[in-house]
């Protein structure tokens, strides 16, 4: 049959993700590819505890249908969560995601028609794009340093650009690059928004895994015009495989995004709701975060130390400190999507992210995303040093 | 600040599902309103066991992201229990989805730009209304009988309407009317689609809850030419709370599924697709299946015979043999929302879904939807009887 698509599926393409995932099957390949938490720092035993409650104890309500917008008892306690970050808002300021994923989705939903604007950092999150792209924006790409988006290109940018309806900003322990927004900087970018009238779609999902430092208030601490949509996400502080997080804004805006919610998927798994919820209130969430930082912190730290020993010098590297990446930056004209299939893959066994991909226009070739978080330390080390003396052999 | 939604959301209007989740709270009121399952049929020492099993044996993996089609195994299952119902088809042709509903989203993000036409049964099932109208289709409602969407109608319909993506049919016990589409007529739809070049979207949430009568082939069956996209779920059949349901469709239409299932949510809840795949392992689903098929067909004969001791002759009630729903049409004139607010909630304490809301185009106010899911036998007899009397009073 003639299949006739919508024009928005022009810009959906396969996902370097899945190609990925794929790659990340095969025993032999040490992979630095995906996003993934470290699958040994679930809480089996505890999730195990929750679960038989939700089920035994509550398994009419917790497997029964609920409301659209979220369990309240659990949109109850990530508004106390948010209230600790400095965010003060009730449970009608919360809805509960399919993942923070699912935010990106209904956010652009609501908000953009073809050729509308979006500003993001550049690099940004592939899954952003993935999933603005089917409602065709107009992608404006602000450049970034080792403090995060610069806040002078983004004040030319939007004097420069009409049509703007949203800002996305990672500001902790960005995706793909690992830098985190400084506090001046997420001060101006209020006072950018405030000015030109713009909503901020502030994506937090590595915020809570930050090992080194002061936590910095989120940007939503400065938004006094409810322009702010945080999102939130218990993927990387419990486990993925959950698919729950969360928006944080005005009860306005959460009320649009929560009929989307409904046209979309009716509501998140009762059941997930409901043993997440009985997590919180039955153990320390902030202690099994700080268990899970510990990992990261050594895991970065064997994983950058590495890189200085073994790199070459031409190779520049972020140093996060929270979240699960670091951001390579090679010389001109090396492509690292070609050097990873042609020699990081066959000779050094070794995957990580050509980083082309997480930019929205203009692709540079010669970066990739390196992620610390699922290797064992023996492999970061044995993967890492193989990179390095393939880049070395490359590079001199 | 200033809200410069996306056009699109002009048709998102709140939705009365929500309001009657809100009366549903009141335990004073027996609702007939909202289509939930019998809670009392969710299997919770064997749901119990297999998420112990899926956690404490599995936790690495199922709680760790995993592709974005659905995990392997499920998907083998579920082609499987598609084969049995005479759908050939392999885990290449299944994407695993948060509940039907989200196939009704992805089917119009992927086919409908704005002004496309949708056709749908005359009533139709809300929910899809909900889903389908952010993409902003002009609806083409064909009326329908107690033998389901009039083929004659959907002749002319098609005849005279250009510019159509899809059509959307619950041939199954369909929500709101219960009716069923016949097999001369199931065929006649495919020819209809072959002719016309159009997509069938074939919803089948009630399909296995047949408790009279021999099961009629799936439309898929007569889907020669790859058109046909087929949404089942598991909330009817195992629990809504787990948010799990699929659809089967050609290979290269479910990649394209696959492509808008990443950008939306990223994938389903990787526990939950677990759980469910060790309980088809484990357990005897149609066993279970038959076991929910004795209480609904022992609630809708309490409620039919009720129906037909208390209301009055002019009030007409379709006959369903499956699913969880009777459909009311009353004289012309009666207001079938007005009379709920006014007289059978307050008088009656009853409550069910003025049948208003399932109209994509004109509306027909003297219309209900009635529920004998999730009520008690007592409740029933109680609730409809007290509806018959007020309705006896109000009509003679």
């Amino acid at each position: 049959m003639t299949l006739r698509l919508a024009e928005r599926m022009i810009n959906v393409k396969p996902s370097a993700i899945r190609q990925l995932l794929k790659l990340g099957a095969d025993p032999e390949i040490i992979s630095f590819g995906g996003g993934y938490p470290d699958a040994s720092l679930f809480p089996l035993e505890q999730l195990n505890h929750v679960y038989q409650t939700a089920i035994l104890d509550q398994g009419r309500d917790s497997l029964q249908y609920t409301v659209s917008n979220g369990s309240l008892k659990l949109r109850e306690q990530i508004a106390e969560r948010m209230a600790k970050e400095g965010v003060a808002c009730g449970p009608d300021n919360v809805l509960v995601l399919q993942g923070g994923q699912q935010g990106l989705d209904l956010v652009a939903k609501l908000l953009i028609n073809k050729g509308d604007g979006i500003v993001a950092e550049d690099p940004t999150f592939l899954g952003a794009l993935i999933a603005f792209n089917p409602y065709e924006p107009r992608y404006i790409p602000v450049k970034m340093d080792d403090d995060g988006m610069d806040m002078d290109a983004l004040a030319q940018a939007l004097e420069t650009n009409s049509g703007v309806k949203f800002i996305y900003v990672i500001p902790d322990f960005q995706n793909p690059t690992g830098v985190t927004l400084s506090l001046d900087r997420r001060k101006r970018l209020i006072e950018l928004a405030n000015k030109h009238d713009l909503i901020v779609l502030e994506d937090t999902p590595y915020r809570e895994i930050r090992y080194q430092g002061e936590a910095l208030p989120p940007i939503k601490t400065f938004d006094t015009e409810d322009r702010v949509i945080y999102l939130g996400s218990f993927s990387k502080i419990l486990a993925p495989g959950l698919r729950l997080g969360w928006a944080v804004a005005s009860e306005e805006l959460i009320q649009q995004l929560s009929l989307l919610k409904l046209a979309a998927d009716t509501q998140c798994s009762t059941l997930n709701m409901a043993a997440v919820s009985l997590f919180m209130e039955k153990y320390d969430m902030d202690a099994h975060i700080e268990s899970i930082r510990q990992v990261y912190l050594r895991k970065k730290d064997l994983m950058l130390n590495t890189i200085r020993e073994t790199f070459p010098a031409s190779v520049r590297y972020t140093e996060p400190s929270g979240g699960m990446f670091t951001w390579l930056t090679f010389p001109e004209g090396f492509d690292a999507g070609t050097f990873m299939l042609e020699q990081a893959l066959p000779k050094a066994k070794v995957a990580y992210v050509p980083g082309a991909s997480f930019f929205s226009v203009d692709q540079k070739v010669n970066t990739a995303r390196v992620s610390y978080s699922t290797q064992s330390d023996e492999n970061i080390v044995k993967g890492i040093s193989a990179l390095g003396n393939l880049l070395t052999a490359e590079l001199s």
